[in-house]
């Protein structure tokens, strides 16, 4: 082949890693969706296990600490029959000064299935992925500014659910896009699956103008981003952003970006609205937003479950070559 | 109905929630120790799992760190073969700013099917069990100066197991009785299944004569309260209670309210000793007596995993309404 | 009998807890070796889990923290099926001054099956033993400067799967000997096994000369030590030592003692390099010879996981009388 193949996909087109949505082949996403759906089922059952992945062995490496996302990972890896091993990274030979590679090559060689890796710099995930033994698969949870493709592919699973069809979306991510992975990611997965109107929406100085080259459309007025939207995607601000000089406070904010009922009114009747969460009330979003009749914030809890249970299976599925 | 429902209980009387021993009827006390006795049976088995809880999903919020009380509870739902979820809630969203009752609803849109709590809190167990979907149950591992259920749940179970019938015993409370939740839990448990005296014994400060509300005798002489018991139960004296002014020093206690050999031998010739754990050799209780044939702290420790595994049947087993 | 018998040894011989090396019998060691060999085939298969040790329960007791070593013992227990309890000790009742064998009383007493310790003071694990019921089995992960037994065991492991006889081989152990609890376990699993030549190499500050009454010929000067050797252990170089005054400088230590390609070349051409990890490169190994054609480090990890369910099957049959 002339071109490089995507790192994430065997020479059969098969995803083995799930390391970035970006360059995905829509069917590979739509693949995981439709099989997310399946184990949504499975998780309102009686007894809510597969055995898909008994015997594998999952582990955890959280470079970054997240114990929220880590437990949804454990969850999913449980109820697919995982055994998971939860690695106190912080703790660990990293610590002794043992490098990335070296410990990786040390967790294969204990036969390691499956890494789940969260890491403060973009592109760790890429780098495990290259250098692990041919039956390991490497799923990123976070990388730096760089990607959450969970997160993403999770958010486009509600969408689907609560729109059904991508291709009449105006969908308005509002908020810091410029450090979110989340923005990143979900941008990469809408645009992928044929949503015509992506926008990105926030101040100058958490919005610049070369997002879009991206593909967006870049709105730094609230009521012109989020009018006429079909789904609301907004996102948790940082507190060190604050800090940070480049917005003037979390009272500002609100005022400007937070999506309050009044400002919701100028969406479409029936619009979704959206949160990686955790959520910051009366920060990004108001309480009444949160828990009001729009809001799919805990369907996306649920959703996220199902999706990571099925990247998981169809990774684990496919051969290396 | 025209009185307000006990919330551990549907509306057929069924326990859904242990959140207090208070209230609860002396019927379904008396179950929680007939199914924890087929349960220690199991606990002598050379595979030492049922499948009860199978695929069902416990997760642990200790917003107060317990290793040993959380063990128990890891224990005895690992033995009914559900999965655990241990969450490192100091670390968590909710060092993020989150609130409770946000945690609490993502983990129950994550599917979780039980909460074993504990926290500094007073009450809130009860507040989690009111905002919790139906499907899900809770457990209170111990909250504030509330209550510890299962704790008096167990010694319940040491008693009956040793003493066979409760309606002539004489049981001696010893200790921090009025910052204790064990001593509250005990004196809940033992008055519903009919203990006819309970005696509440320690010094002014450390018992106040209102503690006479809860039916108990209270008795601030050593002598006084533990002659002719037929069970004295001792309780951890804390060492912050030390430094706070309300104590002269653990030595003075030890002398005044410490159990030694001298001392049990004004109770019943047949006497047993109970601890919560972990025992303060030397301070409330000589060495001599903790590892003596009256003690009976390590089966409490055994009766305890059974206790608890029967708690987590009976309540996943009854529907919410 | 009027030897004091092995406690590591029921009375027909066999092994019921794993302290130390130091006395085991040739056949009993063989027999580990034998059943690992069994295990690496489990390792392979497509569900690596056998149902050996299904409702047991293991409790890692890691009292000095390692999370490298508590995971492959997580991993040995649960590829057995074995439910395993990870404590975190630093936080738990021993912090609130409860006697290390009040914690182990405590943790018999929920039905334990065995012990899995590691403690900064050499001795501990055969203290616990010698305190535990005689359903309990307890597993030394290393303890001081005395004994690391299951690291003995997978480096005698390595050395017969690619040497294949221990009878005709030089094997050098190279390093910071004095300290290393790894060495000691290594100079008895290879004289029980009987390796007729083990070198002890290094400065005279970590290589004393009263080594000697192990059996081990000692080397001031890497040439002598590692000439026409079949095996080269490194020994990890703790940085510890070197702010003792132990040790002039990392440099200096890699100067005279560091493994290069140039001194490996005075070994047998079909050398085998050896490390218990992490390694410091450039510090005790370089990284040439370190990913290079001679080094096994990373099999002696995947051999690790196969001789510790190896060690926990073997002591799980075995009967305590």
């Amino acid at each position: 082949m002339l071109h490089k193949r995507n790192p994430q996909l065997n020479s059969h087109g098969e995803l083995i890693h799930l390391l970035s949505i970006e360059g995905l082949p829509r069917q590979v996403v739509t693949h995981i969706l439709d099989t997310a759906e399946t184990f949504l089922s499975v998780q309102e059952r009686e007894v809510k296990k597969v055995p898909l992945l008994r015997g594998k062995s999952v582990f955890n490496l959280f470079f970054e600490n997240s114990t929220r996302t880590r437990t949804t990972f454990e969850i999913a890896a449980k109820r697919l029959s995982a055994d998971v091993f939860n690695l106190d990274i912080s703790r660990s030979s990293t610590a002794k000064g043992e490098s990335l590679l070296d410990t990786i090559a040390n967790l294969s060689a204990m036969q390691a299935d499956m890494f789940v890796v969260r890491h403060s710099e973009s592109g760790a995930p890429h780098l495990i992925a290259q250098h692990v033994a041919p039956h390991v698969h490497v799923i990123n949870a976070g990388d730096g500014r760089h990607s959450h493709p969970t997160q993403g592919l999770l958010d486009a699973y509600t969408i689907r659910h609560f729109k059904r069809d991508f291709s009449n979306l105006t969908v308005a991510v509002v908020g810091d896009i410029v450090h979110s992975r989340v923005a990143r990611s979900d941008i990469h997965a809408l645009t992928i699956l044929g949503v015509p109107e992506v926008r990105a929406v926030g101040p100058k100085t958490l919005v610049p103008g070369d997002l879009r080259e991206m593909g967006v459309r870049v709105c730094h007025d609230m009521a012109e981003g989020i009018r006429g939207a079909d789904v609301i995607i907004m996102l948790r601000l940082q507190n060190e952003r604050m800090s940070g000089g480049l917005l003037p406070s979390a009272g500002e904010f609100f005022k400007n970006f937070g999506l309050t009922e009044d400002k919701l009114a100028l969406a479409k009747p029936d619009a979704i609205v959206m949160h990686p969460g955790p959520i910051n009330r009366g920060v990004e979003i108001a309480s009444a937003v949160a828990d009001g009749k729009h809001s799919v914030i805990l369907p996306q809890v649920t959703f996220g479950i199902a999706v990571r249970m099925a990247v998981m299976s169809i990774i684990a599925g496919n051969e290396a070559t």
